[in-house]
């Protein structure tokens, strides 16, 4: 798969000098995220646009193509795909949609996309599939206007357009997370979330990966390329669609495939370690936190909080995320101490407000989270904070403690004025905090690496057990 | 408890000249808030601050004290409040902790603090109580800066200093509902939950209602008072603490109560029409929803989405919310044929991207929304918009749908540039229609509205079948 992300060269076959139209966004976009391979636009009326001279045919292109993007009408598709074949193509994307995903017309003109495809040795993705993005090479094939985003360790694959779009659009515009790559695959015709899995589980630059799905393919190919993810050590997280039976229907109906038992679904993901979310923003904050946190040791939580009402919340929720309360050392309850008032109890939760009265919120959040970290039996941190002028802290304190004791740790916001909680977030985030604004998303972000812990625990016992199987 | 919103005249006790001290801040919020009424700063230091002159004592001040702030020490507080209640105060809020949150001495203290305000018949809220805000009188007793949100029919009431600190500031910096009063009602010593919601069910300002609970003190009368607001028509939302036991014993530990059995309290809410849910942030969705939108007349929603994967997300999702999909008429369905290319199918959910291609996103929107909106058969609207440049849409025609057919209409925003949906968000919410960006989010903002609608109409099958009792 390959060329479907660091192609040496892209032909755009329907490039359109007309800005708005999808065979202009493409090479714009190409251009704004400095693709580093040749740019082919081919169009039979001729044109230059944006420094680029287009050809009239697939033919006349003069040096091999490593990837086609065939930006036509669905009708046309066909016949552009063979001539491309017949140029030496062997690579396309396929952004048209009115194939399986509409009716028996619409699967007949599939069924001949992918009879000429195969008759040549073709690999096709799509049809109803706005493509890939690499962030690493700049190659971008959405027919939306796009910003680069930053490059982090999160590759994502789903048969939705919204990940080479929108969603491109909002962590470029707002998040602090980056991507390396993308893959819409549409109406999977022939490329398919097996076949990105494993590329994603071999590929240097994916550290963890995204999935949305509405089909399963192939059951067994994709359990064989989840396993392979998890060998890799890279957790996958699935947002998996038509759970169900409406669901269901208005899936196939999306992108012509059939979803299966979602309770199937549910045992082949335990078997090979993917976490199942329930929507793209619990995929969102499970991705940022694998991006920016390592993996715990253990499962055992210390929470800090700016609020009482916080940790009795906490409280009440983090048995339900898989987590345990950590038992804090005597050593750790002395350090901690420290800082608070004679008569303030200390337990975990820890309760800070005292302490920020008596000792400063710098002094404070610097004792605690230290004493938090450094203890052996603290697995994790979860800091509540509510943020307002006197009972601010430095977030460099959070940011260094996390560097130096290497333990998973969120920031939860709740309430304060937005210009200041926005400018901390950003500030923690860049140095590799993750922060939230729900207590059950930061909850999420830590449970979700203890899930990835155990399954790599799991690996490591049934490749103990049968040494012989890879 | 009138006087604890609407005082005409408050002293404050340990008013302070030093800018950040509890005692400045307190008077600066009066001034910034535009507070109607007469202000009179006390402390034995005297002095002269913000153009307001200190009382050396409470028996100084000339005319009488409709309500005192006792911004003071907690071993200091009693004999405060004896002088304040010789001088003929009677109500009084005591932010100060170390109460029955603290041990056996202070238990002792707290007690101490009860006899002395019975035996003059003083009403006292707290200690460990940052007090209340009344957004249209202006008064505001929090010792913690705030700017004054917008006036709105949403009031809240609860064992958190989160609502009038760190909530008020979010709302006033991020959120486009407002607020009408505020009690943060501390380790009720005296005035508790039951006085407070009893008090909002009568005021006139107040539309919805919000409540943070560890512990219900009387669960008669919290029964009482929820019936009653119920019978005004009032929503009532509950965040309960201390739903395990863990949470139940740091509950106890924060604000000294005990929390009670949750199934116990699960019942009373469903008895009385209290809404339950889980966290803050799902507390502000709820009552968002209930200052903006109206009571649907039945649970039938219509799903109108710019993204396959919205509709087949939000298929698996909505029977959890209790609501139930409409079934379009034909007429509806003829009438959004107009904007769709012959070939596509119309279902609901409405899957409007090809119509966006075929006729543009304000010709699509203006007619699939309002043939919705107009359907007997659809009685709440949820869009689900995936916004990008080129598939904008104007958000006044959602505003004026909502306006001309007075249905429940919610917009989900998944993903896109952050500015722009900063900015479409901003011009739905000011004209009424909440947004989100989360689709579970946004399903729990219209199945609020259902589960009221189910409240109301259980309550008046009881009234009819007992006409005599009230």
């Amino acid at each position: 798969l390959d060329f479907f992300f660091n192609p040496r060269s892209l032909a755009v076959i329907g490039a359109s000098t007309t800005p708005g139209k999808a065979g202009f966004i493409i090479l714009k976009n190409l251009l704004k995220f400095g693709y580093k391979g040749e740019i082919y636009p081919v169009n039979p009326k001729g044109g230059e646009v944006l420094g680029l001279k287009f050809y009239h045919h697939i033919s006349e292109v003069p040096k091999p193509v490593d990837l086609a993007v065939v930006v036509i009408p669905r009708n046309l598709v066909v016949d552009a795909v063979k001539e491309c074949c017949e140029a030496g193509v062997r690579r396309f994307i396929i952004p048209a949609a009115g194939f399986s995903d509409d009716g028996e017309e619409g699967k007949l003109l599939e069924k001949r996309l992918v009879e000429v495809a195969s008759r040549y040795g073709a690999r096709v993705m799509g049809p109803n599939s706005i493509g890939t993005v690499n962030v690493s090479s700049g190659l971008v094939t959405s027919f939306v206007n796009l910003e680069k985003p930053g490059q982090g360790p999160a590759s994502l694959v789903g048969q939705t357009g919204l990940f080479a779009s929108a969603f491109i659009q909002w962590i470029t515009s707002s998040q602090n997370f980056g991507l390396s790559k993308v893959a819409c695959i549409g109406n999977k015709c022939d490329v398919d979330e097996s076949d990105v899995l494993s590329y994603y589980a071999d590929d240097d630059e994916t550290g963890c990966i995204g999935i949305y799905l509405e089909a399963v393919k192939d059951g067994r190919r994709f359990r064989n390329a989840a396993l392979k993810a998890l060998r890799a050590g890279k957790p996958v997280v699935v947002v998996k669609a038509g759970v169900t039976e409406e669901g269901a229907k208005a899936a196939s109906s999306h992108t012509g495939g059939l979803t299966g038992n979602f309770k199937v679904f549910e045992g082949l993901a335990k078997q090979t370690g993917m976490i199942i979310v329930e929507d793209f923003d619990q995929l969102f904050t499970a991705l940022k936190s694998f991006s920016f946190l390592p993996t715990p040791r253990g499962d055992k939580l210390c929470i800090i909080t700016q609020t009482g009402a916080g940790g009795v919340l906490s409280l009440d929720v983090y048995k339900r995320y898989g987590l345990r309360l950590a038992r804090l050392s005597e050593e750790t309850v002395r350090k901690m101490r420290r800082v608070f008032p004679d008569w303030s109890p200390v337990g975990n939760p820890v309760d800070m407000w005292a302490a920020i009265e008596r000792s400063g919120p710098d002094e404070t959040f610097s004792v605690l989270i230290n004493a938090a970290m450094r203890d052996p039996s603290v697995d994790m941190l979860l800091v509540i904070s509510v943020l307002f002028k006197g009972a601010d802290f430095n977030p460099s304190i959070v940011v260094d403690a996390l560097d130096r004791w290497g333990k998973p740790l969120t920031v939860c916001f709740l309430g304060g004025e937005s210009l200041m909680v926005n400018e901390w977030s950003a500030r923690l985030e860049k140095g590799g905090v993750p922060t939230f604004t729900s207590m059950r998303d930061a909850m999420l972000a830590l449970s979700v690496l203890n899930k990835h812990r155990l399954n790599m625990l799991r690996l490591r016992s049934l490749q103990a057990a049968n040494p012989t199987k890879q």
